[in-house]
């Protein structure tokens, strides 16, 4: 089968790799009808050591099931479903606890060991716990947005989980990326009355603003922090969504949450450490958040993309087939493109 | 009047000062009965640079009204108060929730431009907003527990609140100081069913257990980190409570706490940075605290200190008069004393 392939930085190639197949009785194989290039794809895309063997990509994919193991009791063949970016056998105490991520018998796809989303099929381990069902055919108008509930929308929720957004609060999001934009569809979601966008490009401010973003936010550094005072009456907002993963954006969103507030950071921590006094201790800020137990909110999120009251599909502005996985890399880390969707 | 002032590092004095006095009329003018020292005054006890004009000394007291300003009205001359650490207005949006550290018209005692509690006399500014009537005698036997209801309880208190402490949940608490000590009291209170000590002095050790430690971890690093999962079925504690504040021990809060576990920190970073990435962010642990909100506390924890339900007065192992303080410093300091009540 055909499968995307990262050998280093800047060298990632569509190849020949061995079929997915059956391992074990928990296993599904699952043929990939829609995938996606995920912000994270971009940080080994940037800096990864040389590999001889690579290292297959793609976490975010949508198929349907063409076998089961024996095992395998809810998951049915022709199915076609969502994969969480972590894969869980959802009956351990973490899963129990709705933290997907941290599974006892769970991981994550690609790597060495694991099919990618990023290819035409996948071996699914811990099937019946990993796969959601879509009651949707291979095609639909939604698929974009339903495709976005396997990481992108529901890691901008989590943020704004993890960050205490509700009713009424004043919401600032750094980094209007992927996941920045679906932060804020998150914000609005969940009652935010304002919601401030930090990011300064014009494509990603357009949709921000569509999807709810009251005012955005272009200075960066010390000049971000005085202009979100400024919008937030000297005070600071209540909840920030960081979705970036420097220390300088980490510095930032801890900047600018007002005393007792919160900041949700689901940008994959690029720097080893990040300020541990000034500000948050002082001023009892809160820093939570992680990888996204998406495998937990897809249900949660799934009737409002179904009945069209979220539209997080409208992040992904290029299409591209499996061939052209390696351009949409290039697309995505030059900032041409959001996001890119794989259709197969 | 007499007064305790730091010159640097190691140089405590206690002298004349000019005596306290109404400046503003939301001021009270409080005659100090108990006094203590913080472990938060040791750091600038080990590394304050040498100061011409010093600075003042104390920030947890128990006193008596002698005067009040005239936009002074719930507290009265002749009442017996408790002071938090912070003072605050009691009315501002931050005072409102609950977190008075942060009152946009507040401050702490003692430095260059206030008196300190470790003094003889206070003016204590929002004196309706800050002080809390006692309602026992100045010599009461609870004074010592009563006292602590300004810092060190509240604190310890605000470590278990941040790390969400509550029934059935394992808890460590990282430091068994004073703080630590008392956070060993609040997580008790609060329904903790396993409480894990990290210390190794003997005299804090047998007091922990008291308190309702179940388990101690005398190791350090790394063979902490393992001890506490050996004693938490390899998952880590859903609660930290960090109340030391050095890189090091923030360090193995973050380490020891389970997946989606949270950390409740207290004590005063020491280093400017924490680590960013592992292990808090990949398990989603949450990083809580800050300066506790004393002022909101108090009143939470009264009822249980003077019922007898609580007794965080027996960190104190060590009292001094107002002339002994500076040797008080030194015990504390050299870990001869847990923790010095100043008796006037």
């Amino acid at each position: 089968m055909r499968a995307t392939v990262m050998y280093g930085a800047g060298d990632v190639r569509v190849e020949n790799v061995p079929d997915a197949r059956l391992i074990k009785p928990t296993d599904a194989l699952l043929v990939v009808t829609r995938a996606a290039i995920c912000g994270s794809d971009l940080w080994p895309y940037k800096k990864m050591e040389n590999s001889e063997t690579g290292r297959r990509m793609g976490h975010e994919f949508i198929g349907i099931v063409e076998a089961v193991g024996a095992d395998v009791r809810k998951i049915k063949v022709g199915d076609l479903v969502a994969a969480p970016f972590a894969w869980s056998d959802g009956t351990c105490i973490f899963c129990q606890e709705g933290l997907h991520t941290s599974c006892l018998h769970g991981g994550f796809w690609g790597g060495t060991e694991l099919d990618g989303g990023q290819g035409e099929a996948v071996r699914v381990p811990q099937a019946d716990g990993t796969l959601v069902p879509l009651p949707v055919g291979r095609d639909h108008a939604l698929m974009p947005s339903l495709l976005t509930l396997t990481d992108v929308m529901a890691t901008g929720h989590h943020a704004a989980v993890s960050a205490r957004v509700g009713p009424g609060k004043s919401v600032a999001v750094v980094g209007g990326g992927a996941v920045g934009l679906c932060g804020v569809i998150a914000a609005r979601r969940l009652g935010a009355e304002q919601i401030i966008l930090l990011d300064r490009h014009a494509d990603r401010i357009t949709l921000a603003k569509e999807f709810g973003a009251t005012d955005i936010v272009s200075e960066r550094g010390e000049e971000a922090i005085v202009r979100v005072r400024e919008l937030t009456k000297g005070l600071g907002v209540h909840s920030v969504l960081e979705c970036v993963g420097y220390a300088e954006s980490t510095r930032t969103a801890l900047s600018i949450a007002r005393p007792g507030g919160a900041v949700g950071r689901v940008g994959v921590p690029q720097d080893e450490l990040m300020p541990a006094a000034l500000p948050s201790f002082f001023n009892n800020v809160s820093i939570s958040g992680g990888p996204a137990p998406a495998r937990a909110y897809i249900e949660e999120l799934l009737p409002d993309v179904l009945e069209g009251r979220i539209e997080p599909g409208r992040v992904f502005d290029r299409v591209a087939r499996l061939n052209e996985v390696p351009d949409g890399y290039r697309a995505m880390n030059e900032r041409e493109a959001i996001k890119v969707m794989i259709e197969f």
